[in-house]
């Protein structure tokens, strides 16, 4: 097989190209269970928001120029004109020499532009109040539409819907909003030496990890991950097992041997199903190299590298970033930390190296360190905190250095 | 109603003092349903793993002093001794002078102590291997136990699982895993003028946010929440809905009315409970000051601040807090955005701030603006992407200075 290395720019494009768009269906769902997923249409307000003038205080409304110079020694005397009640649409207006009381949260009555907070007025009880501040127009007071217009987009699509967009809508009375379905990513294990987790191993047999670090991943990134069980490394098993995930998933995630035998199989069994087939087989990428991308029925099938950590790393940087594409998710704003590197780390010259390194938090910020081990070890993983990008041209990263870590 | 305002070190002293170490129950859950949740307790690992020598390439195994001074012009010719299958563990032992293919992840057979790799060999068939490169002792192998070792802390109580923990707790064998139930939090609505988001205001009715935004910022923190719906500011039905809430829930939020009377509804009906009632009424900060926080049978009874953008704030900054500690999770890293200021923006003196900010990517790195707007604004915070905060001693914020935005 040939064993064409692409750079990661390329993967990327590669991936982008083949699979941005993809055709995912929507559904409705419950605001309730809307967190997390990906609005598929553009959202507009039906109402203007608030859909009344507003006071953001208790306190007196007003006309604000009948309180302008208004002070302690010289308050504005005002003749009270009756009381908003919360909830209520005033029966009164206001006009030039009145005023009233408004709750927090209150609709202003017509001809109010203004309100006084509470605490600067004096009411004696004969009918009249006194403010001692002025207003300007517009003071404590969300007019109609000031927070959402009618008509206004306030959910786009493509974007992931967080607890503020959710409350929103719940303000605007929608009860569900239209969203993409979960991406469905199904999980085969291979390996003639692979286990089930509940199994003791017998001789040199090795547990189905990939399966499990595999799930939990999708699961963080808001997929629906469904577990195929651990095929043998028998070309027709694999087939049979690839073609079922395919029936039923958006993404097909092959894990198991690293061995040239097993990746083989992996490519031979994506080449059997359609064209396009194999879109890429081996990344300029440490960890992850012998990673493949493969494309069936217009959908993912993707091999993964057979170490633990490897197949973590290529998952965090190159599926999750396939499956954004496939949801049509708009790019998001990545947090990450800022931190030194306690040493030298040389680059790997050609290749791009995602980095795992642990933090300490100390006075003067934070401090990484490369997580050292063998290739294969899941420990790499366990002890990181993140991971650091380190590009193809880089010399490498210095002591000292300040470097992004993204989190896992 | 005294109003004692706390600093808000005073306020996470009082919640910290009061909730941390609360009795959380435990449950055993599937590794497939454990992101995210918090181990209750340590588990060690109950074997070495690997639990053999393990090469992680293909390749053949040696005693490395027998290829010493190897290169391609004078290899190392050693003898092939057998072939280890995947899985299996080798019936044959190498001695030196012998070698034999092992591919990745096979075991070592006894003996052997480092791999060469495939790509280094030469095998012309005659029962022979020619080894062009020398390998040092331990060259491509994981030793039995080198990831982890029998009686090794794999998983700290405490800890939110991620994804590599669970591939872990996969290797070692576990298919459960001990954690803390997850929080439940009780939500309750009040006001007369709220109503369900279904239905259409009439006069100055107002839509329930607040529930949606507290579960969906509850979820996002892996707690369940369970709405008791909408109470009219009547003592007594609120006081009922909290002691419903407080038999099932471990937090009750009581969010609505921002006005001094329903305040004090909402205290009154804490203090009712029993001891030690309300532990805190008002905080010195912006927004949120009105924000109480109370304890009855041992569990947390929070009155939110009635503006939708304020009890936001108020339960990313407090309430998250406040759940960590009960559920007693480790302190954790957290990642942020470095962005610069693009104005001025002048302190609240005496108070802290939580400022909410949009944040723009340009070729210099990230540029965060204020989001302004009117109190009670939900678009306040969907316009933001996250925020900034403003100690009580700082002056406020200078354009270009750099800021740390901690992501909604």
């Amino acid at each position: 097989m040939m064993f064409d290395v692409k750079s990661v720019e390329e993967a990327f494009e590669i991936i982008k190209e083949n699979f941005a768009g993809y055709n995912l269906e929507q559904e409705l769902v419950y605001l309730q269970s809307a967190l997390g997923r990906i609005a598929s249409k553009d959202v507009c307000a039906n109402e203007d928001m608030p859909p009344f003038n507003r006071s953001s205080v208790d306190g007196y409304c007003v006309v604000a120029s009948d309180t302008f110079g208004a002070s302690e020694s010289m308050p504005a005397q005002l003749e009270l004109a009756g009381e908003v009640k919360m909830g209520e649409k005033p029966d009164f207006i206001i006009k030039r020499g009145k005023s009233a009381y408004v709750p927090t949260g209150g609709q202003l009555p017509e001809g109010a532009d203004s309100m006084v907070m509470m605490e600067y007025s004096e009411d004696f009880g004969d009918g009249d109040i006194f403010l001692n501040k002025p207003a300007a127009p517009g003071n404590h007071v969300v007019f109609k539409g000031d927070d959402v217009k009618e008509g206004n987009v306030v959910i786009k699509k493509g974007c992931r819907l967080r607890a503020q967009d959710i409350a929103m809508l719940a303000g605007l009375g929608y009860e569900k909003v239209e969203v993409f379905k979960k991406l469905k990513i199904g999980i085969i294990s291979t390996g003639d030496e692979v286990i089930e987790i509940k199994d003791t191993p017998q001789g040199a047999q090795i547990r189905d990890i990939n399966t499990y670090s595999v799930m939990a991943l999708s699961q963080m990134m808001g997929m629906e991950a469904v577990s195929f069980g651990i095929v043998k490394d028998i070309y027709k098993d694999i087939e049979n097992k690839v073609k079922e995930s395919l029936e039923e998933c958006d993404i097909t995630v092959v894990s198991g041997g690293s061995s040239v035998g097993t990746k083989d199989v992996t490519v031979k069994v994506i080449e059997s199903l359609g064209k396009p087939g194999v879109l890429l087989h081996g990344i300029a990428v440490k960890p992850g190299k012998p990673t493949i991308v493969g494309k069936a029925k217009g959908k993912a099938v993707i091999g993964l590298p057979g170490h633990p950590a490897s197949a973590f790393m290529i998952f965090k940087v190159f599926v999750s970033k396939l499956a954004k594409w496939m949801e049509g998710e708009t790019e998001n704003i990545i947090p990450f930390v800022e931190a030194e590197m306690d040493m030298n780390y040389p680059s790997n010259n050609g290749r791009e190296e995602y980095l795992a390194v642990s933090l300490e938090e100390t006075e003067s910020g934070y401090i990484s360190s490369p997580v050292f081990g063998k290739s294969g070890m899941i420990s790499l993983m366990t002890r990181a905190d993140g991971y650091v990008h380190i590009s193809r041209g880089s010399e490498g990263l210095n002591k000292g250095q300040k470097v992004k870590v993204n989190l896992f």
